[in-house]
């Protein structure tokens, strides 16, 4: 085995990081990496890597998935989560799941759980799980469920627009002069410096080639009850499919951002199919986002959308293995960090907007190829 | 405006419908066009018009959707519902619902809001809301919300699965010679006469032309509690977008059948998708079901695929507008209605596979053109 054909590729979020917090970050992007590629070393699974990856990130308090999750109106933390494997095409997903450390782990069960083909009568296996009976799922399978779980930063930051929020509310139900400070209103959630990112993700490529992808979400600070997030739908939070043809690249997509606009985008599958017939990774990123992101009828009343991707292709030829990597966002920032199976470390960096352009107006692009 | 160029059609489920119970969902198929069309005639949107005929649906104790739902493993009642609007694109839908007596209003509301814009501080509304929290939305907007919802039918057709599903589990465990007589423990449920009908749906056109599509279901019986099913999925159960050029019809269609394939697939987008950018309504549907769906990759170790799809296409030319009608089933049944706005009753029918092909794995196709 080359080692070098080994490839894993993370984020903690497209959003606004703060400069000071950067640290925080790319350490949390090079652990995950560092865990993935150990268990790529080891000839794991692309799912099982994918998974370990998000893991690692979840368990940040940095990161808004798994311990680190905003905080609903009521002060609960619900996540979703979401894997897709290359190989089976085989997608397992949870949503507004408490109590829960990893619910990464628990939608690579789902996911594990389809191969073993139908239940008795026929029954096919679910593949979504939601609420209650998510958490009654994890119960049966010997995950430790916890009444409530919160992190110190989540709380704060909870506390922070929760107070901003009922201003908000008061300023549109009371008279203009008795309103409160406009700062205290802003409407554009993204120039909250530090306090906002969003779904996490990783995509990787192991010893046989094959590709997978997981991403994982507390979701909106604020969120309704009971909110479905894109980390949890099919399409939206994350892609993967193995190269079957020359003609049809190994593709694995992760997506990050404002929520409602990845699903109603479908933004993962979206991008992935462009990828996956074309031979030009960033030409076609870069395209599929601007068009069917940025431009799209279905978010044609939106003035600013927010968005990211992280894609990886395979393509086999005579010579070996081919991974290439790339990333886009309308975000001001995106952290990323990535590694082959030759590096002894991974690269980490925050990808940041140009100070000349308007986020969600505009877009950046990196790339990166491994062989 | 030309009565004429008014248009809804629904069905009650793609799955197996007992011959001896034809008459009751034609009744009810009907009665749904019939309340429909009344509104359609005062000038109601077509998203309020499929809702309608939703709602009809799920108030018949015959059909998988609202009161006659599946009961979960645990005796319960979870529903999965939306809509699409194709003038605006919003998609409203709600999942593992339990205690509503129509879960499409609950999916109209949330797709209705939408229209309202984003809430204090630029938080985005949220389109898909499952389990508690969505029945915590349910009562904040004054719906009525029960404890719990059983038909009578449903607890019967309960209390012979959970039977079935008990002795074919102890087949598993027991050795060969104690196991139970192999009649019960059937791996195929799709033969079991006139107990399994899936999502229902309905799809419409209205007097500025406008389409729209909805579905809702109450799952597979004995379903894991919390179990999502492509009626609450974007893209899975119902899909529809306004014509907006010469060269891009409107569409409206709404799927039906197994659930995890029609989620799979992302059935009713990807048929949309094709019929949308042919001129040949029946001849792209059935490509495109052929191909995407009975062909498909991502359901290449399944056996036998049940599916089934209800689509409309609209045309505007010089002479007025053109709505054509089509569907398709892989399933051994699908009960349909429609009728326009020229149409004193509704044409109501059930729709079956010839007796010489294998469900699942062939498919039948029919089609009607109003203009």
């Amino acid at each position: 085995m080359d080692k070098r054909s080994l490839f894993i590729a993370v984020h903690a979020g497209a959003g606004t990081h703060a400069k000071d917090n950067e640290p925080i970050y790319k350490a949390v992007c090079k652990a995950a990496c560092m865990q993935a590629m150990a268990l790529l070393q080891e000839r794991k699974s692309a799912l099982e890597s994918v998974t370990a990856a998000v893991a690692v990130l979840e368990d940040a308090e940095c990161t808004n998935a798994g311990l680190g999750s905003n905080l609903t109106m009521e002060g609960k933390v619900e996540c979703d989560s979401s894997v897709m494997d290359g190989k089976t095409l085989f997608f397992g997903a949870v949503g507004a799941l408490s109590g829960v450390k990893n619910p990464i782990k628990v939608a690579h069960r789902l996911a594990e759980e389809q191969k073993l083909g139908p239940l008795p009568l026929g029954r096919v296996r679910p593949s979504i799980l939601v609420g209650n009976g998510a958490q009654d799922f994890c119960k049966s399978c010997d995950f430790d469920v916890r009444s409530n779980m919160l992190s110190k930063t989540a709380f704060k930051t909870y506390n922070r627009y929760k107070r901003k929020y009922q201003l908000a509310e008061l300023s549109l139900t009371q008279p203009k002069k008795m309103r409160p400070n406009s700062n205290d209103t802003s409407s554009d959630w993204s120039r909250d410096e530090g306090g906002v990112q969003d779904t996490v993700g990783a995509v990787c490529v192991d010893h046989e080639g094959n590709v997978a992808a997981a991403s994982s979400s507390g979701g909106i600070w604020l969120k309704h009850s009971g909110r479905l997030g894109p980390a949890a739908i099919y399409g939206a939070g994350c892609w993967a499919q193995n190269q079957v043809s020359a003609s049809k690249a190994g593709v694995a997509a992760v997506t990050s951002g404002c929520g409602e606009h990845l699903i109603q985008t479908l933004l993962a599958k979206t991008c992935s199919d462009a990828i996956r017939s074309s031979a030009d990774l960033s030409g076609s990123l870069a395209s599929v986002f601007r068009d069917d992101f940025l431009g799209s009828e279905f978010l044609r009343n939106t003035d600013k959308k927010f968005g990211g991707v992280l894609a990886i292709k395979t393509n086999l030829d005579g010579s070996g293995r081919e991974v290439e990597l790339s990333w886009t966002h309308s975000t001001a920032s995106m952290c990323i960090g990535y590694m082959d199976g030759g590096n002894k470390s991974p690269s980490v960096f925050v990808s940041r907007l140009d100070d000349s352009v308007i986020p969600g107006k505009s877009y950046t692009l990196g790339g990166h190829m491994a062989s």
